[in-house]
């Protein structure tokens, strides 16, 4: 009898080990699913929290559009802006907030474009418990970005469409 | 002693159980994992094989980008085309192929950006095994899609740089 549950035990173990393995297998892949590099942590002073960009498309004298991956911890976000070019805003992963002025919050999920036009001055950012990654197209073609005043923390909290 | 057996069987059926819908919800976060919708056949004739388009920006008066992502079965391609104001391609999922007239075929990977230059004639496609998933961002200003020949197979198959 002692034999047999030792026996029943061996077997749960190695039962449990191989459906762990799987488990993971699982994880790496869920990992490998970034698609674009997380790339630099961004220090220019645009941005309020740990932010993240990598660049994965500079404009030229044949296309205009800059290309960046940016990662957005949780809470995170960046200044009030505008581009001379307009914006466009590809949400890859988590939940997000976009915000013209004068206009309410929204959430921007995965899977979400969202169209900036020119000279609107806007925030984006993570939502207070997500970690969000967009791309971010921009046109170059009439100059860069103009930065304004920092995203308060009551119009990060402010009220949703 | 019979007793002991079925009791192992049931538990090992148990585990099993429990080790199969660990999988299955694995699974389904898999598919969750893609991030924008298939969409669409495509049945205009300018794509070989079943392509799929999803359109997620359409170009305006502000901005004039759109944006679609692009499924490609294994094998499937483009024609030959070009775009008045160039394209950029960002791929998203599994692997594929890039090649500009005159120029040796290039494989795309997940993550990688190819710049399509105004006028160029290019064609894009899955390689052989591969699912190839990519974002397609073309400036209208320009103009529309120039549509030309179709890749033949034995450009398809052709050498890689």
């Amino acid at each position: 009898m002692k034999h047999t549950i030792k026996c029943l035990l061996v077997f749960a173990i190695f039962l449990f080990q191989a459906c762990s393995n799987n488990q993971k297998m699982e994880d790496t892949k869920q990992q490998n699913a970034l698609i674009f590099p997380k790339g630099e942590k961004i220090t220019n002073g645009n941005f309020i929290g740990d932010v993240w960009l990598s660049a994965l498309v500079q404009p030229d004298s044949l296309n205009q559009n800059a290309i960046g991956s940016v990662t957005f911890e949780p809470g995170t976000r960046t200044k009030w802006h505008s581009h001379p070019a307009g914006q466009i805003i590809l949400a890859l992963e988590g939940e997000g907030y976009y915000q013209e002025k004068g206009s309410p919050k929204v959430i921007v999920r995965k899977g979400d474009a969202v169209k900036c036009p020119p000279d609107i001055p806007h925030w984006h950012g993570a939502s207070v418990n997500s970690t969000f990654i967009q791309l971010a197209i921009t046109g170059r073609e009439k100059g860069e970005t103009i930065w304004l005043e920092a995203v308060t923390d009551e119009e990060y909290n402010g009220g949703l469409k």
